[in-house]
């Protein structure tokens, strides 16, 4: 029975399609398995109704309940273990209602694994038009048909709730960059205000509630957001408000100053990071969760990453290079096309192009991810860090 | 050693690639096996150095080395047995003397099994700017950047022998609709004689040659059209200048009086036709091959095929719908996702929403090929035509 469900949740559904799964029964778990000897770096071990994971991860984001051009058997081939969504744009477009109908996110995108749901904080101060924020809530117009919205903290959470993803975030206020010490202080109270309103309206129902540390750029209102938040208790802490403009050493230093005020028995999760070396560093003070458009997005600039730097398939030098993107990748592209036809698939504005390079990035992402494991596990994290930063010095194909 | 060969054939290669295959050491065959009792519909064997399938055969369109969307393991497991590509365009982008240096088209785009060239007639008349035309060959611009080209019936042959596909196309002027008998008559003998350079030009070394029977809307100039060719002699027979806007009476009618003066034992070639019920009709008249962009390009367009008609899947009716696209269809798509799924992805512009729906489309040309050749084996083609229409009567979701 066990053998049957763990075969089922390694491919997608097929039709006609099992009922939703009841996410009651199960419950959230956070296991730290270990710490890194010479870093603050963590292996743990996360358990949702829908199948469980190591930690770090690095969660492939899918905007619109689709991972951009992926099906759920190339993302279980390249080794992706949970996505996540976004409410923001789930809400508007089909419905987080609809989705309820039809049984649920997983069932509605045939994703058999975990999914993360944001709130919908980002894109609604990234992408909404003529936002409007007050202590209540927020007003914006869709960026789709310009319609008028209201979304409050306790809406955050029913939207998710509808959705049925396993982890679900409480809305904050994303703080732009840069931004006065008044404003963040402001916004960092009204982003607790917020994750008090949502941890109230939240059911449990076996989905897990993330609280999300703000605080901008300034060291005491990220310690008192971390403070207020675990004061609230959830049952993951997301660091927010990074990578929005600050330079890679402010990042790095918030990160590094706001990771050892999380409780040290659940999730951490970086927000929108990052590139490879961000990851990296991110895992050494002890970041367990990230997602980011990175790997997807450049792979359909035709960005590619490789363990010998970046290379930019639309180079000329490409375009008779009989070799895959990377010699001895285990990608489905790489095992399969070489760059010369990339690079023609590329110039020639061909769809299989994205899907090509997202398969190689997302496979890129999940061995680093691996090794970064690995590391762990043998106490040599540094070492790898070293070797893996030797390997790429200056070999960038930009 | 055969049966390793037929595994190798059945899956794309893997890097480090396999060496050309030297088509010349191979022969292509036609085999007619069979002609169905009640029509003149055939039923016949391709072989070919990459492989052989049976005729009737749909040819899905890869214009530029790709089936927009699809890798080759797709391509595999919806049961496409043969695709065509483009040499205008591949002359054009990434160039065929590049393609030739990497070893030919189907190690360039990772395809194993047989593949048609055609002669880039078409698209010069089609896609090329300020094109004129000349006993000598055809001059014209690039669609992609305006550059200056000049093709001749010689150069036809060397692009599509540099390119190694296994039926390759002579060069012909494809006549527009409306056009006079005057314009007809005299194009059609330039057509003629350009299909005598390019058997002159062609040297064989495995590949087959097809000339292009035209004669526009004419009885008499497609018979001496059909006439002269034979007179040539070519491996197979196309019927071209066919739906480019005449009505499908008149196409018909056309295919019905030119097929059965084309050579019983060369295939017959319906060039650019077409929907499910212009391959029945033609199917009926002897024809053994087609191409078309229908069920590809109406894919993108979110126009699906199924026994009971045709379903536009942006139709608002889809959006909470749970059943597959068509209930019983064995392709990926409906096996594994929902007309709901499948609308929001259609509806958010998600490139995943072409490709499944690209599966869908090309699995419902493959069983509707399967199905023609059973009742073609069965000597019952009427009865199976008479059904096909009767399930998909006056239903269409348009």
């Amino acid at each position: 029975m066990k053998g049957n469900k763990r075969i089922e949740a390694a491919r997608g559904l097929e039709f006609p399609w099992p009922p939703r799964i009841d996410l009651g029964e199960m419950s959230f778990q956070f296991h730290l398995m270990k710490t890194e000897k010479e870093t603050g770096a963590r292996l743990g071990k996360i358990v949702t109704a829908h199948g469980e994971f190591e930690t770090p991860t690095f969660i492939p984001v899918g905007s619109q309940a689709t991972i951009k051009s992926m099906t759920s058997d190339d993302l279980i081939e390249i080794g992706v273990e949970i996505i996540s969504n976004n409410s923001y744009h789930l809400y508007l477009r089909p419905g987080h209602r609809i989705i309820e109908q039809l049984g649920g996110l997983h069932r509605f995108m045939n994703w058999n694994r975990p999914i993360l749901t944001d709130s919908g904080g980002y894109q609604l101060f990234s992408l909404g038009q003529l936002r409007e924020i007050s202590k209540d809530g927020v007003t914006f117009q869709s960026h789709i048909d310009g319609s008028r919205h209201f979304i409050n903290p306790e809406m955050a959470i029913e939207i998710q709730q509808s959705l049925g993803a396993d982890i679900i975030m409480s809305l904050d206020e994303c703080i732009p960059y840069p931004a006065s010490y008044e404003y963040t202080l402001r916004s960092t109270s009204l982003t607790t205000e917020w994750a008090r309103q949502c941890k109230e309206a939240f059911r449990g129902n076996g989905q897990a509630l993330f609280g999300i540390v703000q605080g901008g750029m300034f060291e005491d209102l990220r310690e008192k957001s971390a403070r207020e938040l675990r004061e609230i208790g959830f049952d993951g802490y997301a660091i927010g408000g990074l990578s929005v403009g600050e330079s890679p050493d402010i990042m790095y230093s918030m990160v590094s100053y706001t990771a050892p005020l999380l409780p040290r028995d659940n999730p951490r999760y970086l927000m929108g990071v990052g590139k490879p070396e961000d990851l990296i560093d991110a895992v050494k003070e002890g970041i367990d969760l990230f997602d980011c458009v990175i790997p997807t997005r450049n792979a359909r600039n035709g960005m590619l990453f490789t363990s010998f730097g970046k290379l930019v398939i639309k180079n000329a030098r490409h375009s008779t290079d009989e070799r895959p993107i990377e010699e001895g990748c285990g990608c489905y592209t790489c095992r399969h096309y070489s760059r010369a036809y990339l690079r023609h698939l590329y110039t020639a504005r061909e769809i299989l192009a994205m899907r090509l390079n997202t398969i190689h990035n997302l496979y890129y992402y999940v061995q680093l991810i691996k090794g970064l494991r690995e590391a762990i596990r043998r106490d040599n994290l540094l070492h790898f860090c070293k070797q893996w930063n030797e390997k790429r010095e200056g070999k960038d194909d930009l």
